[in-house]
């Protein structure tokens, strides 16, 4: 059995549990941005329930044309006002550059991909980064934003300020 | 109290409860492009325990070249070797066009967004499209993908053929 398959079969115990239905439309009107490693189980670790708030990932959890997409989508059609960044400790994008990345992608299949990989050495200085790409965006509703970065090794969250 | 005091907040009950920690290299090899939907837990919605699975999220769950930096960043540094999609019923991206929601952001700032917003009329179409733009990408390492749509009113996930 393949995992989409482990994953359709699983979706039944979900079913059974399901809380039902909630508006499309966040009820705590947040929005949360964050990195895509498989430690991070947003809903409990941020005490979110179902049909609270936004959840945005890429590798690194950075702010990319597709993160701004994103958010622009959450604050003007569907009411989001506050962001919440999450990145991590141990994160992948700090294992690497990015000219090693389009190194190992050229070998490994002949072609070198057409962006740039968005790495990045200190955890705490891409969150803050981030704050300022988001901030500098003039075609958002809302600049009301803070970043955290989660420690994988004790499932606590610190704000970086 | 904002928001993000009331996340912080909330992370202690995560802390107190912490499983443990996991590598970094997701352990079912799996990664999952879902939309943003705030209606979607994806780790109980899938069967995914931590350190199960990489979880990207944007605004449709669409392909975009955020998603495929995620992915190759997924699978040429961190292991993974298949892809689940996981649109949804009753999606924001249904419910205006790219020029109208462009439209409302520039009469709300004053500024117009420098990318498309990516909205669709048809999820199983949008859904059909991202397997096409995975399989169509030469520099990912796998093209094992499936696609899904999840029915925010009954918990249920359904497969797109």
């Amino acid at each position: 059995m393949t995992e989409i398959d482990r994953i359709l079969d699983a979706n039944a115990a979900w079913v059974a549990q399901f809380p039902g239905s909630r508006p499309v439309r966040p009820a705590r009107h947040v929005a949360v941005v964050a990195c895509m490693d498989s430690r991070m189980p947003l809903f409990p670790l941020l005490g979110l329930e179902v049909g609270d708030a936004h959840v945005i990932r890429n590798a690194g959890g950075v702010v990319t044309e597709d993160t701004l997409r994103s958010l622009t989508i959450s604050q003007h059609l569907l009411g989001t006002r506050e962001t919440v960044l999450v990145h991590h400790t141990d994160c992948g994008m700090q294992k690497t550059d990015d000219a090693g990345l389009a190194d190992l992608v050229e070998a490994a299949t002949g072609h070198r991909p057409p962006w740039v990989g968005r790495t990045f050495t200190d955890v705490d200085d891409d969150v803050r980064e981030s704050l300022r790409l988001l901030r500098a965006t003039p075609y958002l509703l809302s600049h009301e934003v803070r970043g955290t970065v989660y420690d994988v090794t004790t499932g606590a969250l610190r704000e970086v300020v």
